[in-house]
């Protein structure tokens, strides 16, 4: 797909996946409703496969693929839930996957990838070390190189998690979605604008990752330098693609201080009784940071997964 | 009521509570049936309010009391989740609620049942402190005294969870409810007599608070005596009317290491990415500790509740 996504190839990527991902719950909490002074309906991507929304991109790129082209596998570089997805995807399409990801990656990642029969292929923790690797796996390999946002079937994929929120909740004023790479990010703004009334669709950002608020500041892509950030997930830069639907579909990028996100993961843990990882509190933050422009809002939050280190909390 | 809960008092209880309570969801995990090598179903208490089972017994017994009676408030001795149910569901009522608590319970305690609008009575940390303190509440106050446990509207009540249980989910082979003082499991057994189709009722409980376990031995009610363990809400032992239910319907007590409880609890927080108490745990761990007499077996498994201590965990 060379061009981003129209309102039917979401309904396909999402007719295509639906028997593949878990239609995630959408929880709400009378506490945090009474708190914020809004209607917060929350879209748990904690309870998708893996762990993450990044199950619904990965099984849609997969499946869109022709048979023809996948099989000699496929790959990817990502040490976080995209490695995960991709693997899984994969395994359930019965081809191989080839993951790089950085020597320094925690065990745990490197166990759940393995977990779902994918190779793994170690490099260096620096940009370059990565596109070697991954370049020098797709000479060995054969295998199709399925970036982690940079791809418009991703984000169709991705989109699907609001649509399905769109579809159960009527009349929202806005869904707010955190915003690293941005597939997650424009994949919403494109379910808000085609099956959405008006929705206003606003990226969640931590202030110490704010390369997407700078980016729609300048008008370009800027690159995020050196984050530092509970938000493991929030730490990349937008790509070409994910910026140009974003930057037309948006309404602003809201940026967070780092307590008010682990205020508020611990906020969500404590009363709702669910898991969710750093990157998705970034969301709730939004709100905790802006109270008087909610209020009163009927509001969706993508909660965007749930794989957190519970021997190493942020509190 | 004065005898054991027939079928239509739990039909009843349920009736009565219902649009009081939250039907909790059961979930299923693919990965543990995997490692289980057993049909699991979870039964989330975790997300009844109040984040526990009791909230179901504390509304039944305020709603099933005459107004007569209960126009001068409720009270209760408990430090836990009883203790916050009992406020809310008199909150609901718009009757007040007298809490007896050790002066020694944390804070947050305290503050939960505060929050829910119940005056506090704090007394020194021991049995004969407390039944001094419940006593000249209810001689000042005329307030109902409402049991945590040894009251059959309460255990009627607590029946409930098991009954929506078997109703969603046909032909399970077995249910496990941990043991405290009895009135989850006591419940839990008479709605499976009642409900269901030859299940199992067994109870799970700490190998260091293993009073239950005693108890049906012996075939007498067993003190609780020192209990060491980390599921802070199974420490109490057996009152007359839970270990007159339990002793009849039950299959037998399953005693579980603390080391499997803890390794339980994470297990369901990183797989199923929810937050379980301590308590809660036993009940998977009953069968991490049995896997071969459960194998292939269908099973339900009620989580008690989900109030945790964030900055304190056991690993």
């Amino acid at each position: 797909m060379n061009q981003i996504p129209t309102k039917e190839d979401i309904v396909k990527a999402h007719d295509r996946i639906k028997n593949q991902i878990h239609k995630t719950p959408i929880l709400i909490s009378i506490s945090l409703n009474e708190i914020f002074g809004a209607e917060l309906f929350f879209k748990c991507e904690n309870f998708q496969k893996v762990g993450a929304f990044k199950f619904r991109g990965a099984s849609n790129a997969i499946l869109s693929l022709p048979e023809e082209e996948i099989k000699k596998g496929v790959c990817t570089h990502s040490s976080g839930n995209h490695a995960a997805a991709l693997a899984l995807a994969a395994k359930m399409k019965n081809v191989k996957a080839y993951i790089v990801m950085p020597r320094t990656a925690p065990k745990i990642k490197h166990d759940a990838v393995k977990g779902y029969g994918a190779e793994i292929i170690f490099c260096e923790p620096n940009l370059k070390a990565r596109e070697e690797a991954l370049q020098k796996v797709i000479e060995k390999t054969g295998a199709v190189f399925v970036h982690p946002y940079d791809n418009y079937m991703v984000i169709a994929g991705q989109a699907t998690s609001a649509k399905e929120l769109i579809e159960e909740v009527s009349e929202l004023d806005y869904i707010i979605a955190p915003v690293g790479g941005g597939g997650l990010c424009s994949g919403t703004s494109l379910s808000a604008k085609y099956f959405g009334n008006g929705i206003k669709v606003i990226g969640a950002e931590p202030l110490n990752a704010d390369d997407a608020f700078r980016s729609l500041k300048e008008g370009t892509i800027q690159p995020s330098i050196n984050p530092k950030t509970i938000a493991d997930g929030l730490m990349t830069q937008l790509s070409e693609k994910t910026f140009s639907i974003i930057k037309d579909n948006i309404e602003k990028i809201i940026t967070v201080r780092e307590e008010t996100m682990i205020e508020c993961m611990k906020m969500i843990w404590e009363r709702m009784k669910i898991i969710i990882e750093p990157s998705s509190a970034v969301v709730l933050a939004a709100i905790a940071e802006n109270k008087e422009e909610f209020k009163n809002k009927k509001i969706g939050l993508i909660l965007s997964g749930g794989n957190v280190d519970l021997n190493n909390l942020p509190w």
